[in-house]
């Protein structure tokens, strides 16, 4: 703590030297390699002279890294921690230091990428596991994702959900009026584009009036008020609707379930499970579903397989669905999750257990009950009698001077329309509820109270049900057991902590400890999202910088940093658009352009807001077809909306005609939305504001450092021009007059993960923003120059140059070989990497990224052990032994493999376990073999079975 | 930061719950195992009624992990962080966050053990190795140990050192009056008792007329005065006397090394490499010395030799030797390290490389020389025209006010008897010095000055020498380089993040997370220990109440915290006695008698204050054998001393007589010297204070939950009896007129990490400790109890009980098999186990000490892996196969073994792999297969060589 007194050290360090792989030595050496003149010279060949930014990036002098922390310091000086029983789905909680220092700071936990590749991911995938175990077993529902971005988004999700599956044919929806207020926000920004109606009102009375295709119901209330919401359930199914219930996790401890009160889908927040507040997040949300529904479920699956030996194996589930195939028919763009966080939640769960969870449950549930009986004794009587942690009460004139009675004792208290909300949580303590009875004007006692004092459960409510069964939530009650169990989970998966992920477009690079360190100071973690703004002026003061920091990078006037993912970004994007029109009265304008090779969010992200997607074709060499694209823009004309493009392209390079692809769209009526994803190709060196773009989604998570957290937290804030500036979410904390609603449930995204976007940039000045820039470039073309002699490098722009990444080309190799894209993947295993992305955007390629942040040494292992499978290829094409016996399909090589006496393979052991220059001492072992994603999918099973069933799986 | 803010949960946690590893359904299984009926009964088996304590400890009410931060936070806030320009051997420094964070706070590094098991610690003994390179080319000697405790002791180790070495035969030391304040009062300390002469002077001028058998010179000195030593170290050499310089390292990077100019012999500290100031320690000291003096080295010195497969692999050089074979005659009673410091320096460098190094130097140079400049233009004129880093200046008659001046800056300045010094430091900035001027009365600008000063290293003593040229000082400058260095190093080695380390005597107890958290506050971290003692009132409040703990505990009516080991503790506590002696008029009592039994330092560390060591027999049954103490006492009765005296014995078990021991040897005029290692068995249950001892030592690192390192730091405070307490320990800085020195440089020794143990007794309180207690001592009995028909345990009390601890005996199997007790240590390895303690005390057996943290569940893999160890030797009982191809002598199996294909064992892979309920998939490798130590010690390198060598070394 107090950090800020730590000194400054001057000008002995310098972070960008740090944060950037090569040595000037290194630099040298790989200009040679790749046929360069200069740094200067490889930018000129690689971007065109049309694009490149007149004046260099100027963003104040760079701190070290000990006066960036001091800087911190004194940011997290100007926020203040008051106790916040705002409620409204964000609760104190308690985040157990072992798991603080074990996960959130460990970068074994948080370097981690998406578990696409299953067999070096079986630690977080068994951790995902345990969350959707939990959410199971609390909701009482059969299948559970591991995780959603926020409650809000979650409930919309859900709704779009329902909308598929409902019997009921009008486009109507039921919202609960005892929803959190966000939650409502964001459901009609999704709802509006679609065309569906939504019908706010008490589900007790309201409903059986309305011809809704579903509903979505709060439990407990947003006030409180905990209601029996069976009759309410059973009249939506008896009309074919489907009810959705955002509930409480920490309530459903003590709580029937959604599935015993009928429900068919439940969502919820599970931030309470010991992930601080972070003024608004990143944190996890559910949702669960019944069986029937599952395969519509959004978000990412964990599901349990098999191996190449039968073994049992985690693996995501169910990928090849909605955005990846379904494009502009998806319902969903969804796709990142919350990884980091629900990993959290689950080991919260892991660590307290259910009789532990229960208990904490207890505790807040009787402060409440205690809270209400001295209200009441003062004269303020609680709206509803039956409620778990919160209540609301009437204060009428007096509302005022509470208020401020409780601001003075440092507690905010959550101020609705005409009611107070008080919400307790895990935090509070009798010291608390007393304090809130001296701001209601009374000094009582809490131990007198608590002596008289009953629960306020209905008994027809209770739950009967156990829950957390399985062992893993029995057995690590002691610290330290629960240390080794997460050091034994991150011991089995391949992290940035050990070796390059080169993984195309997801710019893996360095998360430096200092950018980590103030993201666990309480001054950032345990604010309110709907604290007073006074009390979050540190804030506020990093968003502002920030946002100017991210004009000038970019070239836009207005940022927007509530987008809590890419995906969210892209659909704010087009949400901004979409308003511009509609105020310009052009409303008619849906007609969304978008090229061949497009991610799947694109498309997916352009459904969302009701726009008609037009596929442009590509050229040979990658580039957008410009005469097509001319063609449909001339086609579409009267009702062009928007181009969604990527540059430099999914292809990675930079397209010399991006002026021109610009110019015709605005030609045309329409707007440039340009994909953020590639922008670590162009920091320092060219602004898509400058060149024709209007709008565009920044992911934090790759341009901006936030890692990548096993698969989650993302941020993706949106940049525009000054005309889209008033279309940018609003939100009702902050703007509820906004002429587009909010699209996250906090209104500035997952606000405490900026903090390490803000210090990178902070530490690295434009100088070495740039440079990181160039130093990204030079990667890619020193890896593209080492193995386009072995794999064949895709594209390249007229100078023989890559952008940032490349795509290396095995198909020709599948003839000669047999071997496919995904043998050399798996084969990277067993020399120590990550595997690059597969067939992505070509079928059949990989696209290798490396990033600034990887030494010349690293990338050279690198190219050598792609070189070395080139050559065990070369083996296959010669005979040696045929694709089904080669190393290359038998990988990756376990313990299992290498224990067999019985070993009756082609190569030897050591030829399979480690090949070509792969240390011995160090080696990483996969934990299970080649993962069976047929068997998976075919078998899904997706939360824990009792642990004698995991062999009978493997059968 | 300001973890202050966060707010009580009442009582939902337990930290108890957490620490102790069986639950309460575990205790009661355990409980039947070991045929007890309940742990009072248990207890009453174990401990003599006769020293059980009567009332139960009372340390107030426990707090909760998040209570317990919220009060350190209230701690840390009554400290002030100066800026201390104090220098005397502390200097501000930079540890570097990604160092922090993944060395300092990370379990795989701090949880570690000493690394006496080489196989399962090959990533630290790197670590090791680059520290011992590093010292070795920055002093221009040719082997450095892997570090001392302080530069005070390991000055005093230096000079016997060469009172053992030297050829001058007169009892007297030459001492240059320049050396740091502490370094002489504990040389003092350490010389008096032998009777050796210290003569204080110039060595430029005094050291001509001294007929001394060495001398220490401090370099640059403590003033800050940078002199040509090299006529005072030829003139020592003239004569056949030892020279010692004192260096600091930073400058070496600029300076002409010790070796270069002569000496035999430097030491210093290596705490400005990274390692915070931490009010005192710990931090590592260096002792490097000529190639002809290796063998005299003390403390613990990191060798490379070769495993079982002739690769290389480091271990433990020379560890037969001193304390461990010596005993009475051994000159150094060094046990411990302070490994994880000597860890973070080392890595310091690794991150710098030499060309860091040079410019954090320069820079910390010319900030000094620009200073001096203007205090020169103000008037006050330096002592000295050479200097590194500090000034010392005479300020006359305004001495107070500049001070006063200073400290409203915020700056300490080093007060001397007469002059003001001046230390700068890595965080010194060009403000900072702008704020020295004004303290001086001047008004200057730091830029103006720049552009006229020049530097102040005399030519003749420029380095010109190269260092740190090993590779692994240069491959590691970006982040990522260096996060993935330090994860490969701590891959290879197995601690208790992982597993078990059933360590007798050694207590390897949960570090709970929220135990270290506050240890890298700055505001422990950051103060001098020579800053005011008003900006110090955290720590004083915590020395104050950690105090009056430990002597609840103990029942002892003082304590001194300054010991920084336990062995130091033992000679405090010895001097103590001797000073008590003294000061009756009873110097003469010089008799310490010691049973059989004890641990080597025991007599070690009598023998440095200079008393004769009787032994004391022991009965078969392994107690002391009163009859031989009583005839001993008898014969020795005018000039007893003391009897050092272990509870429970190092046999692991309650003797029954330990109130007449002590009663006996009060009888004869002796004191009782009770050895704390063994405390753990006792908190809660007996104080030693009150059945008859005089002093222990409390191993804070053993039973108070410090971590071990990786082997030290370690902390032993000693608590005494009221007749003691005049002779605790003194120190120049708090109390100079005490009747004997300080032992440690620091006046409370490492006092950063009295808050792991202070935190630890505040969230346990009496009952949570006792607790503890009890079930160290179940634990072990239980391991006992499924053990004994395995192994038979080697001692027991008269009721069949062990206490916390136990001996098994696999002596007799050596004869039916062959079997040693390293076969099984290292067999143990395969099965994921660091071994027991191997024979001590008693040749060829293993001592298990599982404490209260271990789980049943780990307790019973322990079990059945030495039950199936068990099985493995009944195999070669039975002729399956000779010892010498069976799977105990190859043990451990590396990935080496495994990958053979030409395997001819006469057991399968996975029986020497994966023998019964090991894991496959989370399977622990050692990196190495078993070392020859032999082979090590007979060729001995202790730095690194060019890596080429490596391979050489190995045939």
């Amino acid at each position: 703590m107090m950090t800020a007194h730590r000194k400054s050290n001057g000008d002995t360090t310098n972070f960008a030297r740090r944060h950037i792989g090569p040595s000037a030595r290194d630099v040298a050496a790989m200009l040679e390699t790749v046929g360069a003149k200069s740094v200067d010279a490889l930018m000129a060949e690689t971007l065109p002279a049309s694009i490149r930014q007149a004046a260099p990036l100027d963003l104040g002098k760079p701190l070290s890294e000990t006066e960036a922390i001091a800087h911190m310091g004194e940011l997290a000086a100007q926020n203040q921690v008051f106790t916040s029983l705002i409620g409204q789905g964000y609760s104190g909680t308690i985040l157990p230091a072992v798991i603080q220092r074990n996960i959130l700071e460990n970068p074994a936990w948080y370097t981690a990428y998406t578990p696409y590749q299953p067999e070096i991911s079986q630690g977080r995938l068994e951790a995902l596991f345990n969350f959707q175990t939990m959410i199971c077993d609390l909701t009482g529902l059969d299948v559970a994702n591991a995780s959603l971005l926020d409650e809000a988004t979650a409930a919309a999700e859900a709704m779009a959900l329902a909308e598929r599956h409902s019997r009921v044919e009008a486009k109507a929806f039921f919202v609960d009026k005892d929803v959190h207020p966000q939650t409502l926000a964001v459901m009609r920004t999704r709802a509006e584009p679609l065309g569906w109606n939504l019908i706010v009102g008490d589900p007790l009375t309201d409903l059986d009036k309305a011809d809704v295709l579903g509903a979505l119901l709060q439990y407990p209330g947003s006030s409180g008020a905990l209601r029996d919401l069976r009759p309410a359930i059973a009249a939506l199914k008896a009309k074919g609707a489907l009810a959705i219930v955002a509930a409480d996790l920490l309530a459903l401890t003590l709580l029937a379930s959604p599935g015993e009160l009928g429900a068919d889908i439940a969502i919820g927040s599970a931030q309470r499970f010991g992930v601080p507040m972070g003024y608004g997040g990143p944190h996890a949300a559910y949702m669960a579903v019944r069986d029937a529904l599952k395969r519509s479920l959004p978000g990412r699956i964990v599901g349990l397989s098999v191996d190449s030996r039968g073994m049992p194996a985690y693996r995501l589930a169910l990928q090849t669905r909605e955005q990846h195939i379904r494009r502009e028919k998806a319902t969903s763009n969804i796709c990142t999750a919350q990884v980091l966080l629900a990993v959290i939640a689950a080991m919260y769960a892991v660590y307290h257990g259910p009789e532990g969870l229960s208990q904490i449950a207890r505790q807040v549930h009787r402060r409440a009950a205690v809270l209400a009986a001295g209200l009441r004794k003062l004269g303020f009587a609680p709206h509803s009698d039956s409620f778990f942690d919160t209540l609301s009460v009437d204060a009428g004139a007096k509302r005022a001077e509470i208020v401020a009675r409780a601001a003075a004792e440092k507690i905010n208290l959550g101020v609705g329309e005409t009611a107070l909300r008080i919400a307790l949580d895990e935090t509070t303590t009798p010291a608390t509820v007393e304090a809130v009875w001296r701001a209601f004007g009374g000094q009582l006692a809490y131990a007198e109270l608590d002596a008289t004092t009953r629960e306020a459960l209905p008994e027809a409510l209770k739950r009967t049900t156990a829950f957390l069964t399985h062992p893993v939530f029995h057995a690590h009650r002691s610290e330290t057991e629960m240390l080794r169990y997460m050091r034994k989970l991150s011991d089995r998966d391949l992290a940035l902590d050990r070796a390059m992920i080169p993984l195309g477009s997801c710019t893996m690079k360095l998360n430096a400890t200092t950018e980590m360190m103030p993201l666990t100071w309480p001054e950032f973690g345990s604010l309110h999202p709907f604290a007073p703004r006074e009390q979050a002026k540190g804030y506020h003061a990093l968003f502002a910088r920030l946002e100017k920091w991210l004009c000038d990078i970019t070239g836009y006037d207005a940022i927007s940093l509530q987008p809590n993912s890419g995906a969210q970004g892209e659909y704010a994007g087009l949400l901004a658009i979409r308003g511009y029109h509609a105020a310009r009265g052009e409303a008619h304008r849906k007609i969304c352009l978008i090229p061949s090779s497009a991610h799947g969010t694109n498309p997916a992200s352009a459904a969302m807001v009701g726009m008609d997607v037009v596929v442009v074709a590509c050229e040979k060499n990658g580039d957008v077809d410009v005469n097509d694209l001319r063609a449909k823009a001339d086609k579409h004309a009267n009702d062009l909306a928007a181009i969604m493009i990527t540059y430099p392209s999914t292809h990675g390079v930079f397209e010399e005609h991006i002026r021109e692809i610009c110019d015709i769209v605005h030609g045309h009526g329409g707007q440039v939305y340009l994909d953020g994803a590639n922008l670590n190709a162009q920091v320092g060196l060219s602004r898509p504001g400058d060149y024709g773009a209007d709008v565009s989604h920044l992911n934090l998570h790759k341009t901006f450092c936030i890692p990548h957290g096993g698969g989650g937290p993302g941020m993706g804030p949106i940049g525009v021009k000054a005309h889209l500036a008033p279309f940018l979410p609003g939100h009702p904390a902050t703007r509820g007059d906004a002429p587009v609603g909010p699209v996250s449930a906090a209104p500035f995204g997952s606000a405490s993960i900026l903090t390490i976007s803000y210090i990178y940039i902070l530490m690295m000045g434009g100088e070495g923003l740039k440079r990181a820039t160039e130093i990204a470039i030079l990667n890619a073309n020193y890896i593209a120059a080492r193995l386009d002699a072995h794999f064949p490098v895709l594209y390249k722009n007229a100078r023989g140059r890559v952008a940032h990444e490349c795509i290396v080309d095995p198909r020709a190799l599948k003839t000669t070989s047999g071997v496919t894209v995904d043998d050399i993947a798996k084969r990277l295993i067993d020399y120590g990497f990550h595997a690059p992305t597969m067939s992505f955007p070509v079928p059949g390629t990989l696209m290798i990224e490396p990033t600034e942040s990887e030494s010349k040494a690293e990338l050279d292992r690198f190219c050598d052990a792609m070189i070395a499978i080139r050559k065990e290829i070369g083996e296959v094409e010669a005979g040696r032994f045929k694709i089904e016996a080669s190393p290359l399909r038998h990988a990756p090589h376990t313990v299992h493999d290498i224990a067999d006496d019985a070993w009756a393979r082609a190569y030897s052991r050591a030829e399979g376990c480690f090949p070509d220059g792969v240390s011995r001492t160090d080696k990483y072992w996969s934990p299970v073999g080649r993962v069976d994603n047929v068997y998976g999918d075919r078998n899904l099973v997706c939360s824990c079975p009792p642990v004698s069933d995991y062999a009978e799986a493997a059968e």
